[in-house]
């Protein structure tokens, strides 16, 4: 197996560095499309079949050094009794939005192999057909962000019905956390226990959070997802989007990995936390629209960059955009490894 | 008149700090409510009597320290010959996008006096309502901001069309940027020819490019805007929403005053850049809902962050969000005075 990326979130640099990127399975992918032709959004998260079939798709198609289980982060939502749909053009829908302590009540915790079977099925799948290949990383969204979406409905610019719970209102604010970090670490734990050699915690929202603010409500609930998966042996990715202005307390989180959006370049990132920590990151998906030529020069910007850090992992500042010519997305994956070798 | 935020523009530390709040004029003041029941958004722009009452609002019911002309970042672009208009619920619409150099073709520059009168006659009724009150601040959209409008065709998530064009056709996105930087400059010069004593530069969305990026693709056009209007002698803001990670050049724009967002604390950015400046910020709108007491220590904190800086005005870190109970945001100015007395 070629293991350039699990070494690399052990700290140990490699030639050439690893890369994947997030939302490698994706629209940008004909290949994926033609599987979204037979099947919605979530109808693919629950056909393990499916499922299985798009995380391997860039991996047999781009080349990358990780597979990423194809899921959404709202599964566990679902799960707990949570209404989610999707509606095109929209993104996810979370219907009725929790409001209440009434609400919350009505929420439950997971039993992810009676649950979400479908997830843990796929990764069985997975682990196989990639056996000889590459590490398949895992994941869940962060407890702050599943709330943002529990709480505000789906997604939302002003943040403003979260943010009115947490201030108005903390000690309801604490107990859906509380739920959420408890779901958090029964469905990570029971994907480790399904195989997935790495998993990262998606904090996609956390950004709108001042200091304070995230360190008392987004933070605390984090770590403890950390420490309690510490004792299961697999590195552990923290990617808090937008979130420059935390990366002190991200790299204090329990996390193995910190990935970094494409804001903060790692140069900043690692005169700001010090040099001793792992890297994933940061290219701006838009990036990918440049020529080759200037593309080129990007890349090695951030791969230059990288080589201070203990390890560096490349990927992208965010998901890869529905947008972009997948030649393109080959063309930056075959760049990083030449110019990392 | 009340000058403590025109002196603390200037880098005079003042007793109160001065504070204004960006939306102050707007859908959360049942006042402001009145007048719009009467007349659409773009009605009331363009309509100086309503515009100019909306604007005394804040000045009369909450007792701010400047008013804010009430206007929005996108009339220059109608007036440049885009399809402007506004649908409930939907923000902004610019239709047709921009992506063509024959669309570039078709707008044209702006003879403020002659395209957007309604502008200037509404800072004419101010200035005389508030000449024994408090200053008058104009303001404009910068550049980038306005491009991402108009090139995306309205507000987006990803960025992918502007970004696009900066990375795949450099030369129209500059011929872009060129022709809305000439417009902005000749904009906000007629805004103070018309009487306004103070102007803020808005850059809502430069924040989600790299540093380079923004040097290479917003910076430049808005120190471009404040070279020229440099001799006009009125303090000049810039407020780039979520830039963090671009405080440094932020500083270096030629603008008097930095505006900060509120997840970037003032210490944390003074020590970043040094405290020989003039700061505007930074709370969290949604701190508004706290209770009192709560409020009271997140001002504090604020007030007390600011006193190390060459002055400070106080605001909010975004605009006054629909959602907050007026008397919160009275409670909120009258601490502030109160606390920094």
């Amino acid at each position: 197996m070629n293991d350039i990326f699990l070494r690399a979130c052990l700290g140990q640099k490699t030639t050439p560095v690893p890369v994947w990127f997030m939302r490698q399975a994706g629209r940008y992918l004909p290949e994926y499309q033609e599987v979204r032709g037979q099947a919605d959004f979530l109808t693919m998260c629950k056909t393990p079949e499916l499922a299985a079939k798009v995380t391997l798709q860039p991996v047999d198609l781009l080349g990358v050094d990780a597979a990423i289980l194809f899921s959404d982060i709202l599964i566990p939502l679902e799960a707990m009794g949570a209404g989610l749909s999707f509606k095109e053009g929209k993104g996810p829908v979370i219907d009725p939005p929790l409001r209440s302590l009434d609400h919350l009540k009505r929420l439950h915790p997971v039993s992810p192999w009676k649950d979400v079977p479908f997830v843990l099925e796929t990764i069985k799948i997975l682990v196989k057909e990639l056996s000889d290949k590459v590490p398949l990383i895992g994941f869940a969204g962060a407890p702050f962000t599943l709330a943002t979406y529990l709480i505000e409905g789906g997604t939302t610019k002003s943040f403003v019905n979260i943010k009115k719970m947490f201030f108005e209102n903390p000690a309801l604010f604490r107990s859906v956390m509380d739920l959420i970090t408890e779901v958090t670490i029964s469905y990570l734990s029971a994907q480790i226990e399904a195989g997935v050699q790495a998993i990262q915690l998606f904090d996609t929202w956390a950004g709108v959070l001042t200091r304070k603010d995230f360190r008392d409500g987004a933070l605390i609930y984090a770590r403890r997802v950390f420490n309690a998966l510490r004792e299961k042996g697999v590195p552990m990715i923290y990617f808090v989007y937008d979130g420059g202005h935390l990366l002190d307390m991200v790299r204090n989180s329990g996390a193995d990995v910190i990935g970094l959006d494409w804001r903060t370049d790692i140069g900043t990132a690692l005169k700001r936390i010090g040099s001793d920590v792992v890297i994933q990151g940061n290219l701006d998906p838009c990036l990918l629209f440049l020529p080759e030529e200037r593309l080129r020069d990007r890349i090695s910007e951030i791969i230059e960059q990288g080589r201070s850090a203990k390890a560096h992992i490349f990927n992208l500042g965010h998901g890869v955009l529905p947008e972009i010519p997948p030649e393109k997305v080959k063309m930056a994956i075959d760049l990083i490894h030449e110019l990392s070798s």
